[in-house]
């Protein structure tokens, strides 16, 4: 079992905080700061060059894969850590197209993270007038899987309402029309359980900086189907996915496997800091973080419904079919959420209407929810916005 | 005047080491630590989410350019910093072919650093058969350039010789062939001056844990002539380079001159820890860094001709033309730099025969040279690699 209360001890969080925004970024867990010292005087300061064998800094990206593909249900040796989100959604959509010659079509949803779409887009567009991105409807998706599909790209979790696609079927789908997938994992890691393997997903990315507490800017992660990784010609072919990078050979030749998929030097102090965000969730079982993010959303909903008139539910009401994170629309969404930041309630707000809240078990417990839910009240009830000391700004990713 | 005794004391560099390998990796500066923990504790552990504004983190990418920016010669808001070199060097090459559609060809040469001629084949290939990376000898470069380039891809500074490419000559015969530049200032940030914007140049990249100390993994970045920044479409189009990256739409907007070679979300640890690196660049004159290096390389030169018979030179004699290093060929060079790393002087080894030293100003005297030289002629003098205590394993970047 999941010892909760220990790993909340794990965290430094504000006084008076209560920090419904790990889905956007996570709080800093107590021991980065000891760890990343070390590493900067230990190791970068005494160690100098030699850091890279020495101290291990090379095999941070694929030993970083190794931790988060437990809580995805990845084989080991199957995820590499690196670069940023973005640039890993390139990365597959490219080398996913690769696999598919003859096809021109990548399709996505209209609910996916807008930057999985600009990147898409502009692959696509580097590619030639004959390749197109469509974008279609969440609930229309599984209806355009078709034989003139080459990619299907999807976020499995919703950015805004938290609805969950349904990997295992929609891969099922798309596999029996030839469509290779890459699935974004940006609010699935270390929020619901994924089962990759189980769900024979063939690419799939995701960040480390929301719910795995990586801190601001964390290095993204990619993981490649084992079945393909051996024959994936990896777009972004850099050095250290080379075959021999200390060869310094003029020709590229692909490394083995998932190491493929790295491309230049990794960011070693913020590998560090992600390091030391693992050792918590090393202790965490994804079925125990489930069940206990289920009752903490199903009380915040229950909570808010309650006290919160106008305030209406945004994201899907079967637990089953949404993920760590609940959202409501409320017209004045954009100043509730600020006067709520200011009462100590940190959650976010997504144009145009949506105030959003993220359930993090490891740090977040019921008494906080329950707070969360009195402040928000509190708030609603007495348009607390318009008084001026509740006026603050605020900007999220 | 750049006071050398004063930047020297403001690196943490491990007693009894001579350090000629900052050319791959900087060393710590003192002030690091305390950054960044400061960075930590105050900025994300406090701040949480709202540290992306309060504490600046989304403007780091464009201040640190800037202070980048001054030492290449670069006109303000030219230079923005992120992801690694070789996607710096992907985003730059996609970028400069869309500016001349009807060119297929990518001029290189063989003394490009491998990742820069890797990732440029692979986006060739992507983009198909009628496209070509043409690699030539760095003499032949100038003959080679002809209207049926679209872009010269070169490294200022060789990464194994330090041989210099003239990047104002060069430049001019590429324009006046109607071919786009990019320039890979790997080795020459920090250590000679450039002069982009005297250049006229078009594109340039390069990484910041070189000479720029920022430590391992440090960001990359990159240079768009402010002429060009506004009607370039940028390859890697990723959310934050959108001209309103927080209005979440759905269709690529590029933002504003170079804004738009953002992509993905900073990573604000490394940055930090860049920043601070920099405060010592702030005080620092490139003229004065220039004729310092050019003394150390000198008194190296001199040194080891003098007391190491075999060794050959490998950069060019003539200073003017060459970086802040110095590379000598020897056959047993691979076993020498072991034995010469085990005596605490640290340089580096590139096959198959290169001996390679880094000459550093704002740490490195001309006490540490001497020291250096005598160091090499005794263990050159006394085969000390054949003696196995000497015996020890390295491995680069």
């Amino acid at each position: 079992m999941t010892d909760f209360t220990r790993t909340k001890a794990m965290f430094d969080l504000p006084e008076g905080v209560i920090y419904l925004d790990g889905n956007s970024l996570g709080p800093l867990p107590r021991a980065v700061g000891t760890r990343v010292q070390e590493m900067l005087n230990d190791e970068w300061g005494q160690m100098l060059i030699t850091g890279w064998n020495k101290a291990g800094w090379m095999g941070l990206p694929t030993g970083l894969g190794d931790r988060i593909g437990r809580l995805i249900g990845a084989e080991p040796g199957s995820v590499v850590v690196g670069d940023t989100l973005s640039i890993k959604v390139y990365q597959a959509v490219a080398s996913a197209l690769e696999m598919n010659p003859g096809r021109k079509v990548v399709l996505s949803d209209n609910g996916n993270f807008p930057s999985d779409l600009y990147m898409a887009d502009g692959l696509l567009r580097s590619l030639g007038p004959d390749y197109e991105l469509r974008v279609v409807d969440p609930e229309e998706v599984a209806a355009h899987i078709t034989e003139e599909v080459a990619v299907l790209m999807l976020t499995e979790v919703d950015y805004r309402s938290g609805r969950i696609h349904d990997m295992k079927a929609l891969t099922e789908l798309a596999h029996a029309n030839g469509v290779v997938t890459v699935w974004d994992l940006a609010h699935s890691a270390g929020a619901i359980p994924v089962y990759l393997a189980g769900c024979n997903a063939d690419f799939a990315v995701g960040c480390t900086y929301k719910y795995l507490n990586g801190g601001p800017g964390a290095p993204a992660f990619i993981y490649v189907a084992p079945r393909l990784s051996g024959q994936v010609r990896p777009a972004l072919s850099g050095w250290l996915g080379h075959e021999a990078p200390f060869a310094f050979d003029l020709d590229y030749r692909p490394g083995a496997g998932i190491e493929r998929m790295r491309v230049g030097t990794p960011p070693v102090i913020q590998m560090t800091a992600l390091s030391s965000a693992m050792d918590i969730w090393d202790m965490a079982d994804m079925a125990d973080i489930r069940a206990r993010s289920i009752e903490l959303t199903e009380q915040f909903i229950a909570g808010v419904e309650a006290t919160c008139p106008g305030l209406e539910l945004a994201s899907p009401r079967d637990p089953l079919r949404r993920g760590s994170q609940v959202s409501f629309r409320f017209r004045e969404g954009y100043a509730a959420m600020q006067a709520l930041i200011a009462r100590g309630v940190i959650g976010d707000f997504r144009a145009p209407d949506i105030i959003r809240f993220g359930f993090t078990p490891l740090y977040i417990d019921k008494d906080d929810v329950e707070q969360a839910v009195e402040i928000l009240a509190d708030i609603i009830a007495n348009r607390l916005w318009d008084k001026p000391e509740y006026k603050i700004r605020q900007r999220v990713t």
